[in-house]
């Protein structure tokens, strides 16, 4: 067997920055509009919602932004994560690839989501926030904010897709057990949530309206400010603090990668690894094949329209340019929660219209026994989600061995599947199939985008 | 917020021996005996359960046991594990006390057991092994050695106490995902699983009873192997591996404990945290408090008399002289299933006869809740089992309150609730109760132990 290859940095290396790619971009990503002007937004327009702190990253094109003390102090709980040569892996597909993989399963929650859902926390707190609404599918962002609320004395109220509320009772109860409140959407409290079930009573809820419903009760209130795990700016600036570990972690590797995968919903654990090495790109440094990584049943950067869309269900947010399959599109279910959005983040976007990166799609049950290869060699069963990283990463190496080539590919393990073994259940037994979205329904959706004219 | 204290050794730590506290106690624990001839049993009678190498480490009495080379290339995947002080809970408590937790959840498994799991799969696959049958209660035993025999290349047969199989599906799905194959017992695969299934077809298993199909099976095949998870000298030896890192731990912290914690099932990560303070102790170094924390409703150290019995419910086992409740006390149903064995280890009774260490007894509503406040502050989620320890940490630091002392409190978070939810589910719900034992059942458990005349 393989010795256990495993890069470690010591506390001290945990970034002092968070990493803005916007800084080292040939063109700056279009501008967010209001819904009603659509004319570009300003930071009053988002104080509802955020706290100034927040709104200032989300615009900034500084290339640095200093991690505050207090977060880096918690990050510490796990920080840095391991980086991992994937030896076994490596000697099962018998390729000369060298795989590498950043684990980001090691943080309480179990994913990479605590890197934005503690400095939110913080950054509400340092604003006198009280209470913070949110939205989660799979639970793996709600857990993450649950967890930070915990730590910094702020409530917590999640409003969690229905159909996952009920099929994921446990990932309920630890956001519960932090203390977090949990609320089926679409719900009662909400007037977008009282009009969809006045049309079903019934709705299986989608992450839209969960937006919908979390973004309305925070714009009522002063103490109450919103929180997304994903998509924006800011959130995506937080997650390159694992990017940013990786690249120490190469050097004392003493290598560099030639393909970087993540996989993509929201696009945050993608853009985390991916654009610390997008940058350095940019800047002069070596180019390096970065692979995006969607589900086929809900292909946004694959088979998407780049154009202006709302984020939520309702309408309340403001337009975004991104691939997106219409923010009325209902993915089918397939298991990586996670990855069931109609949009990609605008700046994952961007940069795959300027070229800069590449974007795959697989079927569920190809990542599936990605995954399950990878738990039986490497010993850590990776996320639904984290199983297209997986695939991609397979797939590349067997093109090494074809090829003869021997090529560093690095990708993010963004978190543990524990939470998630129906799915493997559902696996084991022949019970998952591949599924296909429905492209009249596609067509609906990108027909109702909003017009600019 | 206080800063994040963690204490993380450089890989070139993790200890190059185990630790045998055997060597350092005043007298030896008393003989194994065969349970036809009453006479000591020797390293062939145990030949047809174990290989070679491991019966030798169970009879030894040199005090370091070297670790071989794959055994730690395997540990480094996730050794050394951190170890914290638990400033936020200190906070919280408003006490004087120094409190430390060695956190074990971060293996694959989610806890402390493929420390010995991966030393038992190498010495199974050093000897030519090609199958291990093994039984499971929870599953953190099974599910770890399931992640060993995947590495190791040797199929697991896990018999998975029926009642945990049918409602911790997932735990069952973690072994599977790892390859191994996972048989509800009492099964009709065994004479002994066939033999209770003729008195009650519904009979929902104990750990007593999977231990005799286990044993049963191996002892039928010489490619067949068997493995527990605990109680054996050798399984404890394997887990000083955690109490030697925090020794070196405490050194970075420059502190030294007054009290050791560690809650006890089988022994096995509360002998991996105490012994090597024992060992310090003994050879004169500074006097600690170990205390060992058992469930009320199992209460083997605490109300289980000191005698030699069986360790399985078939009694195919040898004899050993240990604190016992007796081979057919069935424990009521709460949710600390790691901890619902009817013995002790014996190692761990010996030294408890010795004067050696405290027990004390919990019941579960105080250790949720316990367990509750951890999560909140510290942001972990501990295991059931392991809020005991959290749940007697708490009382000692309050006591230091009370004292107006600060004392230093180490005590191990031996693995991570993500795969007990339920149980908190039921905390949260007001369902979980607290469970006593039946009094008439103890005692007549007690009469049937075996007569040595």
């Amino acid at each position: 067997m393989p010795d256990t290859i495993k890069y470690l940095l010591d506390e001290s290396r945990i970034p002092k920055f968070w990493y803005n790619l916007i800084a080292d971009l040939p063109s700056p990503p279009p501008p967010v509009l209001h819904p009603g002007t659509k004319q570009p937004v300003g930071p009053d327009d988002l104080a509802p919602l955020f706290p100034m702190s927040l709104i200032q990253q989300e615009v900034t094109t500084e290339r640095e932004v200093e991690i505050p003390g207090p977060v880096r102090e918690v990050y510490k709980q796990w920080r840095p994560t391991p980086l991992f040569r994937a030896r076994r892996l490596e000697q099962a597909l018998d390729t000369p690839a060298r795989i590498y993989y950043k684990y980001e399963g090691v943080s309480p929650a179990g994913s990479h989501k605590p890197n934005t859902a503690v400095a939110q926390a913080f950054y509400n707190r340092e604003a006198g926030i009280r209470k913070i609404t949110t939205e989660t599918g799979a639970g793996q962002w709600g857990s993450a904010l649950a967890f930070a609320g915990a730590l910094f004395g702020i409530q917590i109220d999640v409003y969690m897709v229905r159909v996952s509320y009920q099929q994921k009772p446990y990932r309920r109860a630890l956001m519960e057990s932090y203390g977090a409140r949990c609320v089926p959407s679409p719900s009662n409290e909400t007037a977008s949530g009282r009009a969809i079930l006045a049309q079903r009573a019934d709705h299986p809820g989608s992450l839209g309206i969960a937006i919908s419903e979390a973004v309305e009760l925070a714009a009522q209130r002063d103490d109450t400010k919103y929180a997304l795990g994903s998509v924006l700016n800011h959130v995506l600036l937080h997650q390159t603090v694992l990017g940013q570990e990786c690249v120490g972690q190469m050097e004392m590797a003493d290598d560099y990668p030639d393909i970087v995968i993540g996989c993509t919903g929201g696009g945050s654990n993608f853009a985390g690894i991916a654009f610390p090495y997008l940058g350095a790109q940019l800047r002069g440094g070596k180019a390096v094949r970065i692979i995006a990584v969607e589900p086929s049943a809900c292909p946004s950067l694959t088979r998407g329209r780049y154009a202006y869309d709302f984020g939520d269900t309702a309408h309340l947010t403001p337009l975004t340019k991104m691939h997106t399959l219409g923010s009325t599109f209902t993915p089918p279910g397939f298991h990586a929660g996670g990855l069931r959005y109609h949009g990609m983040a605008p700046l994952v976007s961007h940069v795959k219209e300027l070229g800069l990166i590449e974007a795959r799609a697989y079927q569920q049950t190809a990542c599936f026994a990605a995954g399950v290869q990878f738990a039986r060699t490497e010993g850590i069963l990776p996320a639904p989600e984290a199983n297209h990283a997986v695939r991609a990463a397979i797939d590349e190496a067997l093109r090494c061995r074809e090829d003869g080539v021997s090529r560093a590919i690095l990708f993010n393990l963004c978190g543990h599947g524990h939470f998630d073994m129906q799915a493997y259940i559902d696996y084991f037994s022949g019970k998952l199939a591949d599924l296909e979205y429905d492209e009249a329904e596609l067509a609906m959706a990108l027909a109702g985008l909003p017009s600019l004219g």
